[in-house]
């Protein structure tokens, strides 16, 4: 496969034509989408499972999650998964980083440069992902609570408390569960007997069911007698956790279905990242619904702006504004989703000067002709491409 | 401080004058050893914490790890703990990535660059850490098994049944022990009924006491029932518990004080490390004692080999012998020391030509005068120094 995108490659650099790689085509900042007349390079039919350690018999899900995350994806995020790459270079070098080993120590890590550089670094062929045995206990709470610093404060109590068993801390203000109930079939509210502000999902995952599921429900009492939460429910069966989780992992759907929308997907220091929604919905009135929700536990803030139409005006409140909010509070202006075209001339709200140029430097190196996903991950001024 | 580094470097590259920098000073592979007349920079008065979280009571022992890990520790094995980055670049440019986010995904990810690269390519300045909330619960086990087979059925196990809160999986060989009760004080054998083969140290940390401890005595009936271990004894209070560590821990004291030593760190595939041990006994006889310890549960081989005297027939028969069946095996040479001096021109057998070609790019790239730590991490023929 690798000596087949290696020539593909070759060809395509000495000719100077671009190229864009092509996975799973899941990505919101249009990082996978030709601009001009760029050769597409689609690597979707890259799935097999090539080996896998006798450990570990549940692999083959892992093919699918693959796919979506080829090349294009800007999975940093999934780091944590990954081992070694085998990644092509534009001059048909094929750089053989695979293995499984946990340590190494020789030399510089390039893997990681290959790591979210949305395709424009090198083609990745091949990967290794560490696959920790599944374990079998996983419990699942809906919560809710009044204010913004309960939230925060169950977060802190969490990582205290759950500890080692702690494996998602979701959170989701009122206007998103809204969105979710009105827009989604089949969804209901598992605290229907009054309105909250902000709802919490979290979940454990360890090896015991019924110690596991003890420390979360003395967890959960605690927290009440705290007055963190003003109620919740512990998923009975694997129903109603699939129900909990659905709520969560149906806003964005939601969201379309309300409308236009403008996203934005942020790291910014927990403590202050609900400040910023709030100042939004000032800034923006009536005229269009501000939405919250995200990985608390990560602080990570997906910020949504539904509207009833794009508009220029709404625009002109929203950016840079939001860029400029999340510079000054040194947040990531993408968390997980990458720059991709979109958002290739905002690094410098989250990087430095001297950063970006070291960057475009390694781009240089790596492609001296600026063929692969041209216009992509750096702002243009800095890249020529033939 | 950056400010300061950024001036002695802008200078020193100017003149062409290379540098060492030195921290802890204590690699192993002469990392941060000034060659003919480099320029040292000691940065062991960088420990200064700047700020931490409110959650965080506990960094101020963080300190020490830092100076130990400062600039020329080849640190990569620590890469989970570390957040962003400030490092300065020869010419001067001051590359901050600092921050707190535990997601970004804006541009190449430069941090993991500089992780590991031994001051080869820029000077470390400020580094923010990740320090999750220490958990109160420690357990530790000290376990015989009779054969090498049984010390990876009982990891395989270990990760299955005590998942999450497995912290530590030591193993170390009959060899190893008796260099530990030979030459270190006050050191005693806890299972001295019989003479074993191999000694495994299990660590599990979690948030509850009596569960934690139950569920590792369950594991250890189980183990002990299925014929995986022969012996085993559970820590009854902190000072047994530090007592089993120093076993481990005592290894490479009690080797230096046995006599000279050839020491190897290397990453093998768990189910073939111990071929090399038993191996290298056979190659060298009774000319030197052939001792294996280490990392299981991170595939990580100590291999040390004690001889009467430094001795070229000796060295002979173990170079490259090592090397050439590490990198047969696909293991890594260096799993945590780094390169250094020592190793630089051995980086062949875990990489390939095309990626350590790649690497030399970089260094030239981000040093092109080569003043940072001259004749480390790459081999010579690579880089030209001024």
């Amino acid at each position: 496969m690798e000596m087949e995108v290696s020539k593909i490659l070759g060809y395509c650099n000495s000719r100077r034509l671009a190229v864009v790689p092509q996975g799973g085509n899941t990505g919101l900042v249009g990082g996978s989408v030709p601009v001009f007349d760029e050769v597409i390079i689609n690597v979707g039919s890259m799935n097999k499972i090539i080996a896998f350690d006798k450990v570990q018999k549940e692999a083959a899900k892992l093919v699918e999650m693959f796919q979506l995350m080829q090349v294009v994806c800007a999975f940093s995020v999934m780091a944590l998964f990954m081992g070694m790459y085998l990644a092509v270079l534009t001059n048909g070098d094929v750089l053989d980083m695979v293995g499984t080993l946990r340590k190494d120590n020789t030399g510089y890590d390039l893997k990681h440069l290959f790591i979210g550089s949305e395709g424009s670094l090198g083609i990745v062929t091949k990967v290794s992902i560490l696959t920790p045995p599944k374990l079998s206990s996983v419990n699942i709470a809906f919560l809710a609570c009044e204010d913004y610093p309960s939230c925060q404060k169950l977060l802190s109590e969490a990582k205290r408390k759950l500890g080692e068993v702690l494996s998602a801390f979701e959170f989701l203000d009122s206007h998103a569960m809204d969105l979710v109930l009105n827009h989604l079939e089949g969804v209901r509210n598992p605290l229907p007997s009054s309105a909250h502000n902000f709802y919490v999902l979290i979940e454990t995952t360890g090896s015991d069911e019924s110690y596991d599921r003890e420390k979360l429900e003395a967890f959960l009492l605690r927290s009440m007698e705290a007055g963190l939460i003003a109620d919740g429910v512990l998923a009975q069966d694997i129903n109603q956790a699939s129900s909990f989780w659905q709520i969560r992992e149906g806003i964005p759907e939601a969201l379309m279905r309300a409308g236009p929308v403008y996203k934005y997907d942020l790291s910014i220091p927990v403590e202050k990242m609900y400040n910023l929604v709030e100042e939004m919905r000032v800034r923006l009135g009536q005229s269009a619904n501000v939405v919250g929700y995200g990985h608390l536990g990560d602080g990570n803030l997906h910020l949504n702006i539904s509207a009833p139409r794009y508009d220029d005006t709404i625009l002109a409140q929203i950016e840079p504004y939001v860029y400029e909010w999340t510079s000054k509070h040194r947040g990531s202006i993408s968390a997980e989703h990458g720059l991709g075209l979109m958002k290739a001339n905002k690094i410098f709200y989250s990087k430095s000067h001297e950063t970006v140029q070291l960057m475009a430097s390694i781009k240089k190196l790596l492609d001296p002709n600026g063929i692969l996903n041209p216009y992509k991950v750096l702002p243009h001024s800095l890249c020529s491409y033939s």
